[in-house]
């Protein structure tokens, strides 16, 4: 049977065993509605409850200004309209990275509608966001910042704390989309000195359709989704039981794990990427050396288009993504990439692999036997790539 | 053991073995992210397919205008919102019913911030919307028009073609809430006339964090949940797969057994009304005699509050609401009771049973041979009711 070898943990991540048995008890027979004055309804809440404290722990924040969501694009579209919009009086500006998820950007975008202006911070060729330059962004009139903990598509890390130390200063709500990093570095609300936080149950392992995002007491924020008194209020709809509970269970097994995980698979990733650049020629590693995700390898090939090289990587049971999960089968140029001033041609060929708790020296191995032959296949196929002079290549992939 | 009688549905009800085991592979076996390009995504984007043209068959809509989302909630912002916002260039008014859920009135209530006017239509007695009422509240603003199909609290079936042939004339987008009905009656968009029309997991036996919308091609909908490219780029977030999965199957299972079910529960939902009025003194029934849910039975029961009741009946096994799911620990008298012309103080002695497939007439029987005790220990304990005159008391039941 052929190797597999799945390196697309930020795109999905299948729950543990312990997490699968830890929601199990709730589809059937402890189905209740948390909000059901009756024990069975009790028992439902106090589960949930249990969960907010197990997620709160997960980003050291208190369990009571957990907001329970259904993705980390809803809690992301929940902190950038809903802070944004509550405090409108204050100003109609917000200001974002230009390295965002869509659901802080198109969020922003949308705000537009309602009058608000955007600024768009840029990133240094290491995806990195200037703490100057967002002062420098803000004005009288900014009711919001937004600048996410790190990047999925290129892995990098944000100077969140300097960028916060600003905010603070100006007296501003800062908001950061952690979605990457909760589970897989140390997440501290406090240390990072924001005032809001996103995450998605499965960027540490939680089941599909959960999220959360924690608001510091006495930040102004209006509801995405009106309805009944669940959340406080601040988010209708019924609590989906299950996947909180499994969402609670997979933060304390991230909080276990985080660190075995991390020394386990640094040596993996840098592994990884060193032979990537080493072995395949017109390899540019994305996003910054040493402040990244300790999961994450991301690069671009140069004269190869990253869908193909997924498929035939599929096909030898490797499976990984280009740009981000969301945006992939959209087949344009990420915007991540082309923040960072990659050209749009190089941007294509962009692969990222996430690995997870599973993934070993041996895989890497295996993407090493593999990506080079296949690489090279695929530019024997382009008519435009065996055109071009060998030295062309070296010169632009150094 | 004591006996059990879940009559709780609407408020949570247990997903049958065979939406279970058809979750089952997509937490950790089939656990793809649809929006990858490899075959892991590719299968998990064709179970979503398959869940969409499911839930479109349960409401004989087009698949490929189906919206999902995390919840009947999520679905109804989506379209009180998402509608009138993308059409307030038509008008900035939109016309709602007074006993809709709160995640359409609260919905209409932040459209009230974008500079929106609302008209709320009154109901008759019986909980009926008049489709008259609903023609002299359309102005030449008016942007949507929001009926629900049925409701929760009192069980009333609303005339829905009669208002969408008002709407029709008019030219004005029609959203209706069909999570009462969807599973329970027949629900077939095109015979209802609307534009717009939503639905809840739960309500047909799926999971918890299941929704979905259809909305009429060429009806224009803004997003509630900006991002990336799920849901035609009109709802981003990852796809809950395996709950989308179980809302598939269920949706199934509840076509299949939709008539028998009916069948079945009529004359237990008919035996305990009837006998709920006759063998406790100071019963209303609530919501219309017959336009209403198959599995609906909802009273009033005068000088007891409904949380009292509710406690002493789970005492002895018997699980019901007070008004609604997402309102009983609110501790208000219900909106939709009050809307109905009910005293404020009758209306805290609310009763809810919604019957599920499990519920039999010895269930039924169980009810009323505790429930009347139930109501003569709380009246002896409660010093206001003691004092009234027996005759006072016969007047007002009447």
């Amino acid at each position: 049977m052929m190797r597999t070898v799945y390196m697309d943990h930020a795109a999905a991540t299948p729950v543990s065993e312990g997490v699968l048995a830890a929601m199990m008890p709730y589809f059937r027979d402890q189905f209740g509605n948390p909000q059901a004055v009756h024990e069975i309804g009790n028992r439902a809440a106090a589960a949930v409850e249990e969960a907010r404290a197990r997620v709160a722990d997960l980003i050291r924040a208190p369990a009571e200004e957990i907001l329970f969501t259904a993705s980390g694009s809803e809690a992301n579209n929940l902190a950038v309209k809903g802070i944004a919009l509550a405090n409108q009086k204050k100003g109609n500006h917000v200001v974002v990275s230009a390295v965002e998820h869509f659901s802080v950007l198109h969020a922003a975008k949308t705000l537009k509608k309602s009058g608000f202006e955007v600024t768009e911070v840029p990133v240094d060729p290491e995806g990195r966001v200037d703490p100057g330059a967002v002062r420098r962004a803000i004005t009288d009139r900014t009711a919001l910042v937004s600048v996410m903990h790190a990047n999925n598509e290129v892995g990098t890390i944000e100077p969140i704390p300097a960028i916060s130390a600003v905010t603070r200063e100006r007296g501003i709500p800062f908001h950061t989309d952690a979605w990457a990093t909760a589970g897989k570095i140390p997440v501290d609300v406090g240390a990072l000195g924001v005032d809001s936080l996103s995450v998605g149950g499965q960027g540490f392992g939680g089941p599909q359709g959960t999220g959360a995002l924690w608001v510091r007491k006495g930040t102004r924020i209006r509801p995405l989704i009106d309805g009944g008194v669940q959340e406080g209020g601040r988010r209708g709809g019924t609590e989906n039981v299950p996947a909180l509970v499994g969402m609670g269970r997979a933060a304390v097994e991230a909080s276990e794990s985080m660190e075995e995980n991390r020394r386990r698979l640094l040596p993996i990733r840098d592994e990884l990427s060193r032979r990537l650049v080493a072995e395949i020629e017109g390899v540019v590693l994305t996003g910054h050396p040493t402040e990244r995700l300790p999961n994450h390898v991301s690069v671009c090939v140069e004269g190869v288009e990253g869908e193909a090289m997924l498929l035939l990587m599929a096909q030898q049971g490797i499976y990984a993504s280009s740009g981000s999960a969301c945006t992939s089968r959209a087949l344009k140029a990420s915007h991540v990439l082309l923040a960072l001033g990659l050209d749009a041609a190089l941007a294509q060929g962009s692969i990222v692999f996430t690995l997870g708790p599973g993934n070993t020296r041996e895989d890497a191995a295996y993407v090493m036997d593999a990506l080079p032959k296949i690489v090279q296949r695929l530019r024997e196929m382009s008519p435009i790539y065996r055109a071009k002079p060998a030295g062309d290549l070296d010169s632009k992939s150094g």
